[in-house]
């Protein structure tokens, strides 16, 4: 067994021994909302806005962007579990911000290359961690922190399936403070003028 | 301003107040791993899995599913932030169970047929949650829940962008115990023989 593998489960034997009342949570989120935010290692979406177990559905993905995925997921939250209002949190110093579809694309081109330059011509049977598929993917990367928070929230904003009677938040964490900054159109033109 | 808005941001502003050394972290996940999990509310991947900020990278969408947008997220996390084990988490009581493709379309074309019947004709300038939009988007349900874990881990240890050498284990989470129970595609067969 890994050491990670054997870390997380002595974790989750702790957790499951104090379990107590959580037994009887319902699946519908308790306060009717739901978060989308980043999968960044620094983000706890459950501490930085003060959720319990049961409370709120939370969504999360490199960038926390408006993916098809994320609003296929928050459409089934809205119209199958019953979430009224949506926060979309993206943060600063984000790994998105890093890097191009140009870079990771090369990055990943560049490793399947060294899989083929390996011994006896061996590749490696999973793909070797890069191939042609790289330049298919629309890496959503992100140029503006800002800007990407007001993307996100009108791509969701305006998507058929959305009602529009949803209140969908728009906010930058701040890995540095922990702070939730409120992120608006308003103060996205603001900022350009 | 809404009263969730109001929690939440009271909730982050305590948060915020007791911030610490956190504002150190580095973006890199310092114990190298990531986790695939359910957007469900019941779910805590930080304190079922014992994660401290700046530890794992978390993606979460409806049903934990290994989506493109959740290799998307995986692949960056690998590649551009290092990490190099991935475990897959799915869970007892999943809202995914409870419907099909079917019944999410027809439930999203019900609403619109509401709107379109409203005062005045009026419709929904969000497209009152429902188009023929429904009929273009897989949902992910799942019918299995032991099947959906081994067909994720499948999906995710096939995929050309993800190397062989990346450990990526599949758990089912019990919302009853809190306890994480590996699935393997042994288990699997074992279940049907």
């Amino acid at each position: 067994m890994s050491k990670i593998l054997d870390q997380v489960l002595s974790a989750n034997a702790a957790y499951a021994r104090d379990f107590g009342d959580r037994e009887n949570l319902a699946m519908p989120p308790s306060r009717g909302f739901a978060i989308l935010t980043c999968m960044d290692a620094r983000l706890d979406p459950a501490k930085y806005a003060g959720l319990a177990e049961g409370d709120a559905h939370v969504v999360r993905n490199a960038g926390g962007r408006a993916s098809d995925d994320a609003i296929r997921s928050l459409v089934i939250s809205h119209k199958m579990l019953g979430t009224r209002e949506w926060f979309v949190v993206h943060h600063t110093d984000c790994g998105m911000e890093t890097f191009t579809d140009e870079v990771i694309r090369r990055l990943l081109a560049s490793s399947l290359q060294m899989a083929r330059l390996g011994p006896d011509g061996w590749q490696d049977p999973g793909g070797g961690g890069g191939s042609a598929e790289a330049e298919f993917v629309d890496w959503l990367t992100i140029r503006d922190r800002e800007a990407s928070v007001v993307e996100d929230v009108t791509r969701i904003r305006r998507h058929p399936l959305v009602p529009s009677s949803i209140p969908i938040h728009g906010f930058l964490y701040d890995v540095r403070t922990g702070r939730l900054n409120a992120v608006t159109e308003a103060r996205l033109l603001e900022r350009v003028s």
